[in-house]
């Protein structure tokens, strides 16, 4: 396929080296920053541009990778009856590329991408498209680069985010919390991401809820009156602790 | 190094395994369970006994994995005067052990071992010790299985269990409660394992402080509002949602 690609962040970098890995071809990187334009573009094996236009081969895909505001802002200064182009974020309507073509829709990756990483994890892609024909070129295109291919609307998209933001955004939170107690006391937060590893790794093939451990779980009120009194001076992660073991009573483990 | 384990459940199986492929030799399992004990013990290599008594050989160790409340029960039992005894206790202080011995102390795998297990993970181990050359026993032994070995006093050590609660525990209980909300709204919760993990895994080389991304810590009130609308039937994840929100903006990310 070829495709044009606007946008030169994590998503753009990430996908478009894929793209090119699975043998597509770049036509364009489109980006405001001409220097990351430029850089990516190199990486990819093509050119750069930092004002948007039609690049007009034959059925080339453009491919909006920006943030969620920039979307709407781009769109209306393209026009392309005939060419498909999609957007990858989770909380924007699939509609918002209307007024740019005909055939549109979204391509989602619900992975956290940086362009920095020297690994690039598996990226289940969540596709969804203004029509039939649309729908299987986006298909066909996120196939190329991932195992994981679904068909989600706007709404199942956003709803998939919003898990996303519990088991990612969530989560990372509470490591940052757990790193700063463990600097706060002088322990070392190392020792603990064997632990976190193992809890993620696990539930690949059992779920969470058969998984739970710990005082909450099990009621026991002594270990949880210790740890509350260990957090004495720390208020705030004494009330998430407090939230949080009552969040796991009120679930029916 | 000879050892005597009291106990059958997750740790006494999975650190007796680790113990025996080490080379050290396991002389007897004591446990209530008298199928369990036995079964064990025909995977360690040795015999079995349902009641607790001294083996009395030359200098072996008391290894004690049982619940912190079957500790205090079982120690009042054991007249170990020149034997080592352990516990594996995080909330449990090492003094609980000094009416059996004079030479005790703690050897606690920070590590969620289940006995089921295919693969078993790194186990960082935290010791302590009533005497030098008891820690030094505790060190060796910990060595010859784990390359995570430290030293930790009984307040240090339940501090560290309290971190482990907050990534583990709690993060857990995120993963269980964003599948539960997967399933009520039709998704497939599978398709966000791969990001699980990812963000697990980033924090080997990267501050998870470093690694916040998402609605709450850009400030993006328009998606965050979405989400508290999608949440408008499950209550109780709103609040969750709500209140972690609000920790992400008071943390200084």
């Amino acid at each position: 396929m070829e495709i044009v690609i606007i946008g030169t962040g994590n998503t753009a970098t990430v996908l478009g080296k894929k793209f090119k890995a699975a043998g597509h071809r770049i036509l364009q990187v489109f980006g405001r920053d001409a220097k990351a334009a430029s850089q990516l573009a190199y990486e990819l094996g093509t050119e750069s541009n930092t004002y948007w236009s039609v690049v007009n081969r034959h059925d080339e895909l453009y491919f909006l990778a920006v943030t969620d505001i920039a979307i709407e802002q781009i769109v209306h200064k393209l026009q392309l009856p005939d060419k498909t182009i999609v957007h990858t974020a989770a909380s924007v309507s699939k509609n918002i590329l209307q007024p740019a073509s005909t055939h549109y829709g979204v391509f989602y990756p619900l992975q956290s991408l940086k362009k920095e990483a020297d690994h690039i994890p598996a990226i289940p892609i969540i596709v969804d498209a203004s029509d039939e024909q649309t729908l299987l070129q986006l298909e066909a295109l996120a196939g190329s680069i991932s195992g994981h291919v679904v068909e989600a609307d706007d709404e199942e998209r956003m709803k998939l985010h919003l898990a996303a933001v519990f088991c990612n955004n969530f989560v990372n939170h509470l490591y940052t919390l757990a790193e700063k107690y463990c600097i706060d006391e002088g322990l070392d937060f190392t020792l603990l991401i064997p632990l976190i590893q193992e809890t993620a790794l696990r539930i690949e093939t059992i779920s969470p809820s058969q998984l739970q451990t710990g005082p909450a779980v099990r009621n026991d009120e002594q270990t949880i009156e210790k740890h509350l009194q260990l957090l004495e001076n720390h208020p705030h992660l004494k009330e998430l602790y407090r939230v949080l073991t009552s969040s796991i009573h009120t679930a029916s483990y």
